[in-house]
């Protein structure tokens, strides 16, 4: 029988055949945006088991289980790796039409070449024990893995405090995976470091952005949970202080502080020509009773739905005025925003060559079929696909590289019917390049 | 010619056909949410005439004809049923795309066996005729309808007041059609039912709920139009005695009774094992003259947009936090929504086998094939299809049972085509599985 | 080789092939609601270049070029024509999947009869070449080029002080071609027109507004792009003389002042028996430094996304409480609304024939082929496809008319897909009916 996964899978024109594996599948990798450990890629260290490799971390897979009934102790208690293992191959055929069911069995075939069965309480046995001895044999660590998979750059996602000594390691290192860090410091938009006085706090920012560009970082990215009219300056200092004191500063300070400090980050980015990144609305712990058991990224989160056009446009708008307007991926995590997003776009583009501010690609729960495609056509019908920045893995997996192959099928799934249809000339090459710009070439031309 | 509802309507794929067939039809149904009155089914008495069956009371039917054109006088004034009858078929061949005019077609086929001819004026006669005379055949009242439908069980929605005597009795009937109640206390939300101090108020909900439990009671239903953080007890308390008192409560205080009120409640659906069902954002009532001339459940009640994810996910985390969320299942009117309840519910599972929380079908105006197909595709990517608790009528009609086998075609369609795209693995009867858990065994699981 | 463009573009069945070229094909044109120049039209002045023709005032396409890097010179600044030109040539190969593609070679097929190439740098001199010798052509200055692609009727967009010279004119130029006005006072609900005192400004807009209606107005337009409760009648005149006295009205009291105006405005209308738009939820000017430079309707602006079902609600309940609801079409710029906007329609519906209140075609950013579709299914589902008032062009060129092609296309490509399966009634002269409703006939009995 054919494999579930076979090399047409998803791809249900010739043309879609065509463009994947002539144009997209010879493609190598940019993942420019995800939540691997530097240390764990540095440190190249073989997993113990296949549950340490797929489960540990993957908070994607544990809320799947909670969700099909499998108890918390099998999840991320202290079952043993086995039971575990077990019980993620009874929730998979529970599965069926999530992307999970999907990534699971290109991840068992990519990484472990296991695509001659389907996980499920009948296979576990036969996969845990074909997946260890795979991991077992040389050239499976982390980096192994991203180099196999064809990954020639990653962007790991850091704290403006750390040394980035992994990535330097990395890169001396010359075998054909960059990693270069992306700049994080939410810590300090949310006032949660409060080590300095507000203007030591500014040039240790400062200072740490330089390090962060020495050290190859093109990349900044923020998490914005909600908006708000910054403050002024003074203000801004105000309220650091305030907090720094001791004194709990009220909910609209800390959204204005925020505010304040993300168009001030956003001059830095600027000026040192990175790529900044917005990632918008997620609704972060909202089970305040496993937020206390298990912390944040264990599998709770979930998507806010307040309206944000008018203060996210004023924000662009303010920097655009000054020309401190960074090149920006917008990322979106309700769909009810993506035309919204994609239109905004629009509105701060400059003739700057690939677009002054893009949509990102599908994120987090939106990063699955029906997502992906409908990220897609809100960014051909209202930006320019062409130059859409590509696909990315938002991961703390290196088992989760496959992701990228997922996305280009599905897109040359919809250019194969486009072509097939009519609705785009029949022009293979040129559809073949547009898959080869949006697989890789305005990737690596961003971060590369 | 073949009849427009034939047997292999919207199926179109054999593995659609094979699953509709070999799984879906021999599923008899589980009608856990309607608005069908327990003494209509109880006296099971015959319809005068296919206006009585059909027109009276449809609020969709009549919203369709006053959007048509059709004056009020022949929609819910004192026309005569004949003159009823011909502009309802006048306004059939207006609502080519629209759900009605597949709704009417499987009515007219599976209830009135008229299946070989589309109802306009110029049919109106004769299926007027035939149908009436199907109805005065024996074996054609309310309650031998939904058996012949093969309705195994049907829950109603009732006020918390109701004695529940036609429950009883059609229970102790054993023919087959089993009647749950569903516990409804909108009125108490509201502030209507002040005949109570408030602790009495509770002490009388609290027996209320026991002697529904004690009626086979399963499931209770809440429309909420508004989130608001709800009061302290002492506070409702004050709310309640004030509106006692006669002094108007303010809209602020009215929204945070109703929190407490929806909350409190919640405790005793937990304590009890219920299924609660949350209906959110309707904007009822919203054209004031026709409210006024007319009522309530008329067809003028619209879809409110506000955002509320962040309420909601503090109402369910509050009871999360004290083990009293009940089974609850979401229903959404806007389909902006649709995405973010359905992410909503994965941060509240806890391993309960089922699930804890669960997006419930495509509810009123998103019941229509895009609407349920959509609904259809959020549960699958981000919840578990194989969990869905099935379809529902929400109706005040018999006829609408046939609502299920329009459901069941779309399910079957969907999966069939993925089953001939490859998304799904090529496993029939694993695909038949999940139809019939859909059809009929999570609900039957849940309700029975 | 078949040409891009070719007889059957976009209808991928028999039926739909049979519903366009049999059906919609034949059907003249009626452009309800555009932002052609009346002057212009009237004058008939032929185009310099296609450039001026194509180019100019078009800022949908300085959008897409500036999207993919042309510099601000190239697009709405100094640089020659011919320079424009091939800036735009450049940028459409980098528009595959938007509707400008599309667009393009639509016009450049039925305008210049140049559909055996595709635009694009290699191409672009001899585009230029032979459509510039087309353009010198006799026939084929603006109104020449309407009543060569069959326009009817067009309605173009008028403040209420023009004198509409223009309007008359061509009317009685009786060429087959008509053009009525469409009142367009949005400067009076901004407070940007203070020459008069409320009371005479109340005056003369009545007075104006019989001047239209005299000279074949039947049509008005007003762009909403926020929602708030209407102020008192003594309200309205202190914020009017306030800000006539040189006093700045606060934000509060401006939107007030303009809903205030806007059910003023809507009681005239129904008066007259008029139809009335409201285009809600533009988002304009967000880029300060951009509109500061070029000023309005320059390619810059996006899309709004705050809620309004409950404000627009009250403002249609109240008007139709005193009988003064005039006809109503609703625009909606995000998408997110097109469901809850097509839903609330029906809450108004009186059994006017057509309809008291209808959603119109996708709007701006939304006319494109996913937009258009979607919306006709949201009508169809929620509504009654068969009243749909039809396409428009809301467009500044004469070269748009073949939008209407376009949409036509793509409603005949929707139904014949419909056919093909089932889910219409095998019955190709309805569904033809269907088709030329709303391709002409509905729009013909509203306006002509």
């Amino acid at each position: 029988m054919r494999p579930f996964i076979h090399p047409d899978f998803l791809l249900d024109t010739p043309q879609a055949r065509a463009l994947y594996h002539d144009y997209a599948e010879p493609c190598p990798i940019v993942d420019y945006h995800c939540h691997l450990s530097p240390k764990e890629i540095a440190e190249n260290r073989p997993f113990a088991n296949i549950t340490r490799a797929w489960l540990g971390g993957d908070h994607y897979k544990w809320r799947a289980m909670r969700t099909v009934g499998v108890p918390e102790r099998l999840i991320t208690g202290d079952a043993d790796d086995h039971a575990k293992f077990l019980a993620w191959a009874a929730t998979v055929p529970k599965l069926l039409r999530n992307p999970l069911y999907h990534w699971t069995h290109l991840e068992l075939a990519r990484v472990f070449g296991i695509d001659d069965l389907l996980l499920s309480p009948d296979t576990a046995e036969e996969v845990w024990a074909r997946a260890n001895e795979r991991l077992a044999q040389p050239g499976m660590g982390p980096r192994d893995i991203l180099r196999r998979l064809r990954v020639e750059l990653v962007c790991t996602t850091d704290d403006p405090d750390d040394a980035l000594a992994e990535h330097r390691a990395q890169n001396a290192r010359a075998d054909g995976l960059t990693m270069r860090p992306a700049w994080r410091p939410g810590r300090h938009l949310a006032l949660q470091d409060l080590s300095r006085p507000f203007d030591e706090t500014l040039a240790h920012l400062r200072a740490r952005h330089g390090h962060f560009h020495a050290n190859g970082c093109r990349l900044s990215d923020y998490s914005v949970e909600s908006f708000a009219p910054p403050c002024s300056d003074a203000q801004a200092a105000a309220i650091h202080e305030k907090a720094r004191a001791g004194h709990t500063p009220t909910p609209d300070e800390r959204a204005a502080y925020a505010a304040w400090m993300l168009a001030w980050l956003a001059r830095l980015d600027a000026q040192a020509g990175w790529v900044r990144q917005l990632h918008i609305g997620a609704l972060r712990n909202p089970n305040a009773a496993m937020f206390a058991a298990l912390g944040p990224d264990t599998g709770f989160d979930a998507i806010a739905d307040f309206p944000y056009a008018q203060p996210l446009a004023d924000h662009l708008s303010a920097l655009a005025a000054d020309g401190a307007l960074p090149r920006t991926i917008l990322y979106n995590l309700n769909p009810k925003d993506t035309v919204m997003l994609a239109v905004l776009c629009g509105s701060f583009q400059d003739g700057t060559p690939g677009g002054r501010v893009n949509l990102g690609p599908a994120w987090w729960f939106l990063d699955q079929m029906d997502g992906i495609e409908e990220n897609l056509r809100a960014v051909s019908a209202l930006g320019c696909l062409a130059q859409f920045p590509g696909m990315l893995t938002d991961s703390r997996s290196v088992l989760s590289v496959p992701r990228h192959e997922y996305f280009r099928r599905i897109l040359c799934r919809m250019l194969g019917r486009d072509l097939r249809d009519g609705t785009l000339p029949d022009d293979l090459p040129a559809a073949g390049a547009l898959v080869q710009a949006i697989a890789h070439g305005n990737a690596a031309a961003l971060f590369a």
